[in-house]
């Protein structure tokens, strides 16, 4: 299974100990700069919407299966926690978007570092990312 | 950018029309089966707890960068909507866990078609994955 990288983030973040924890605690502009070949792939992305952002995490560890997380003491397994170090390095955010620009997006709330490679974009819906809705339906 | 193949969903769903079109239409129980070589990485997993799932669209259209999804008339870009064609056809879903035994989850809430290959699983944490918590915090 290959993954195609679609495009790249930039980012102020330039190495692991710049970027946040999460995503959502930063409040940091960063561009997600989509390769002009998918670009129409991005027609009804809007302004002000919330988007998924997954992207790999080239820099990651993919042999750590278990892991300390940040606050807590104990060892835990990385499908039990949200460590950038995974068999599978795909990193998720849920980011806004600020502005759009041709190929490129402005957004906050991602924590990717500088250069990281874009793997996919999906509309933020409540309806099926939010657990609570879930206990709903 | 190489994926690994972690595990497999068995689940009763064979073919693209037999599945809904989201995860959360489904009632249906499946179970998650992790390689056991992956298997530690499970440890802190809890019952009851919501995940993400990230798996492989191997039956997915990666040539694909517009459609009219369901209940739309007009062509929206892939990044726009939840289609499974993308370039890199990584499906999400939020799924609840019933029961975890060794290596395999059974869980309630996955679209995936038998056999899927999985790629990660993240916990679900509204914090992070809520975009109305963005907004607040």
């Amino acid at each position: 299974m290959e993954l195609k990288s679609i495009g790249r983030i930039e980012s102020p973040y330039q190495c692991k100990g710049d970027a946040p924890r999460q995503g959502i605690y930063s409040k940091e502009i960063m561009k997600i700069h989509v390769e002009p070949e998918y670009a129409e792939a991005l027609k009804g992305v809007a302004v002000e919407s919330h988007i998924v952002v997954l992207y790999w995490g080239d820099r990651a560890d993919r042999s750590v299966l278990r892991t300390i997380p940040p606050r807590r003491d104990v060892e835990m397994g990385v499908f039990a926690c949200r460590s950038p170090n995974r068999p599978n390095p795909i990193a998720l955010c849920v980011a806004e978007v600020m502005a759009i620009s041709a190929n490129t997006l402005t957004v906050v709330g991602l924590d990717a570092l500088d250069g990281s490679p874009l793997l996919d974009i999906k509309p933020y819906v409540s309806m099926l990312d939010d657990s609570q809705m879930h206990r709903e339906a």
